[in-house]
């Protein structure tokens, strides 16, 4: 293993030319004000010829019309005797109107200042998908036996909505590559400068829109004010009832069979320094709220939350609108189910309509939290395989937010998914002048080398 | 008093031609796309033109800079000694695209069909003071002694604020022509086409809007979902706080003070035709809401309100908003103090606002109800004048709306307001194809002649 790390030490000058030559091409899939179809292809092109010489049975994969192609590759001897580690990532880059002046570089110049790549994609997700890429190349460099089967699934949508790799799991596509040991995803964050960690959860979403609808045009408050429902105070009154009156979610059932953090998991989050101090100042707000008997970080990663987005509605002057509108998203835990949860919801709400006002429920998306729970076998080996890598301790953190593919690939692969971020929650995802730390680049891929070799060794 | 009448009908036909040129003046004052200042100029003219040729003493009022004049015309003769009867209109209109494309005719050609003369101003309100003038020459060239002294004051900002007006009447301007009789105003609607009708009152109103302050900007809604307070659900909840479970205003002394109806003035109203099903349709809506206890009329009229005029905050997607907003206001009954009201509002909402949530209130705005008692002495005279002029049944109405200037004049002249409208609900004002009915043009020039004559028999 050190000399593999070696030659990954002494390679990884050349990975980065190579990555600077991968994120040049401006394959972006949202936020565009140009077509990038080309560039979405061409990026496409460089990961199968990266995996070509590589040797593996490589395929750019069209799934249905009008989406990005997928790109899939198989490792050299794979046989299905063998369990599979799914290596997972996306091409595809956010705009760069957001906005342009903003930025101090080229977005697509890969320039490198200070240690970092600063470039469109170059964390998000380029970077940490190449290290895995040049990783297992220097493996087969030094003419290694790869530890386990691979399979690389990258896809071109992820800042669109993965309608592409969606169709393709849940149609299974995955299906002729089982069995799978664990899929291993580099698109979450660090939790901090030189603190890599293992992300156990995610929480999951329930989103949908509101509308209550009124007169047919809006009209006057003084002409008809006080006999006409108005959708605004309608549509308050009905969201109001979400709440109780500290502000906590009242919704009946809400909190229904959510299953317990761990104490082990507990104290590893309660160890973390997470200064309320530091929060305060990012968000620029004098205090911060959360639910008795929760540490910061549990309350951001373990709890459910229940947000009003959106509110739209009439004019600022003496109207009763014709339409109210909202968005309300909910943030699930392990153990929400959220068709149930979308439906408890829409009864509390639906509950608190009166008669003769109109209410209509739209757009719904939702998707459970991913949980892997921290005595999993495989989650020791990946704690190991970070240290390798990073020369440091690895921590375990969860992320509030939601990715919607890694449950599916969960579900569908029946394997867990390993979330090992080589990013940093300063990279700057989906804004100006995004970078990536090119020494994160450089322990990521001793990080990937040595947990491929781990999970060979479980296998 | 019938001679006169016949002179009026009579000379009513030479009196809409001069009422076509009053009307192809485009003054508008609101929603313009072209600068209207010399059309202000040249229809301010009309009206000192008009006035001069009858002998009235008449100026153009400049009040402050940027302002439209006021005309302010006193009658050949005027004394102190005797109580003055003023009469209040505006020469400024609204504006002609809202849409210019839905107008069937050039909205300042004047021109006349079916007994309408559909043009912007015709009704809204350049007709109705168009008749008084108009009738008072009437009166003049037959030779008859003016029953009353008389005070025309003409604004060219009604359309946009009453600025001029409101400054005028609030330094005093109106004090040397004391004392006055009343004030006559022919800018509500008539009950209904043929229905004529003396509005005893009208609503006041209470208006201002809040912000609710969250972090420095939208944030992830994954990221920070449950440890920094949502400004949308921190306003909803505030604003829900204003209704009970009804939907009924929860305000604590709201409705404090407020005075009863009169019985008479109740039994006027209930012996109103309104039906339900009729103001459904025209809203488009399935129910109508109403307390307890009060018509439909009752309601509209008599009633207090406070709606949710504006509602705004986030986007339809996963953020936290920054910012959230709401415009607010009640529309206000006679008892009611709107400061008062205002001051019982805003403490409302922020008792409700959680600590670490920060809300502002702003751009304040208010006046109190109007209302005439059903028993004052000069309903009667003007329910009389009103049946000679349109040769039929007067009614006693309210309206649910708020003219701010009507309570300034009758508090600053200490004298009422009689408000006789001569337009029709169904006349357009501010839309595309305004109309006038000619017909009402010369019932309210004969309605006008007889008013000053019974007004000159209580004097």
């Amino acid at each position: 293993m050190q000399d593999l790390l070696r030659n990954i030490d002494n390679s990884v000058g050349e990975c980065i030319e190579q990555l600077a030559e991968f994120v040049r091409i401006p394959s972006i899939s949202a936020g565009a004000n140009v077509d990038s179809s080309q560039a979405i292809q061409e990026a496409a092109n460089f990961l199968v010829s990266q995996f070509t010489r590589m040797n593996f049975a490589v395929q750019k994969a069209q799934i249905g019309a009008n989406t990005n192609p997928l790109v899939i590759a198989r490792s050299p001897g794979f046989s299905s005797a063998r369990p599979t580690v799914m290596i997972y990532g996306h091409y595809d880059v956010q705009g760069v109107d957001n906005p342009r002046a903003a930025w101090t570089v080229d977005p697509f110049a890969a320039e490198q200042r200070d240690g970092y790549m600063i470039a469109r994609g170059a964390s998000d997700n380029k970077g940490p998908t190449f290290a895995h890429i040049k990783a297992v190349e220097t493996m087969l460099q030094v003419g290694r036996p790869l530890p386990v089967d691979l399979l690389f699934v990258i896809e071109g949508e992820e800042e669109c909505g993965s309608q592409a790799l969606e169709t393709f799991v849940q149609n299974g596509g995955l299906d002729e590559y089982a069995p799978f040991l664990c899929t291993v995803i580099s698109d979450t964050s660090m939790y901090g400068p030189d603190r890599p960690s293992l992300t156990l959860g995610l929480r999951g979403i329930s989103y949908f829109e509101i509308s209550v609808r009124g007169p047919k045009q809006d009209v006057h408050s003084g002409l008809f004010g006080g006999i006409v429902h108005n959708p605004n105070a309608v549509l308050v009154q009905a969201l109001a009832g979400l709440y109780n009156a500290d502000g906590q979610i009242a919704v009946p059932g809400f909190y229904n069979g959510i299953e317990p953090l761990s104490a082990r998991e507990k104290r590893h989050y309660e160890a973390l320094h997470a200064p309320e101090q530091d929060y305060m100042q990012e968000l620029g707000v004098p205090a911060l709220r959360r639910e008795v008997g929760y540490s910061l970080l549990e309350q951001r990663w373990t709890r459910p939350t229940l947000e009003i987005n959106y509110l739209s509605g009439g004019s600022p002057r003496t109207v009763i609108p014709s339409m109210a509108h909202a968005a309300i998203s909910a943030r699930l835990v392990p153990g929400q189910n959220p068709a149930c949860i979308e439906s408890l919801l829409q009864e509390c709400i639906s509950a608190r309509i009166p008669q003769g006002a109109r209410v209509e429920f739209s757009r719904p998306h939702s998707s459970p939290a991913y949980h892997l729970d921290i005595d999993h076998p495989l989650v020791a080996p990946t704690l190991s395989a970070i240290k390798q890598g990073f020369n440091c301790e690895a921590l375990v953190t969860r992320e509030g937010g939601s990715i919607p593919i890694v449950v599916d690939i969960a579900a569908r692969t029946a394997a867990p998914v390993l979330l090992v971020g080589l990013g940093q929650i300063t990279d700057n995802w989906h804004g100006p002048n995004e970078r990536f730390a090119l020494r994160n680049f450089h322990r990521g891929m001793r990080t990937s080398a040595a947990l491929l070799h781990e999970l060979g060794a479980v296998s």
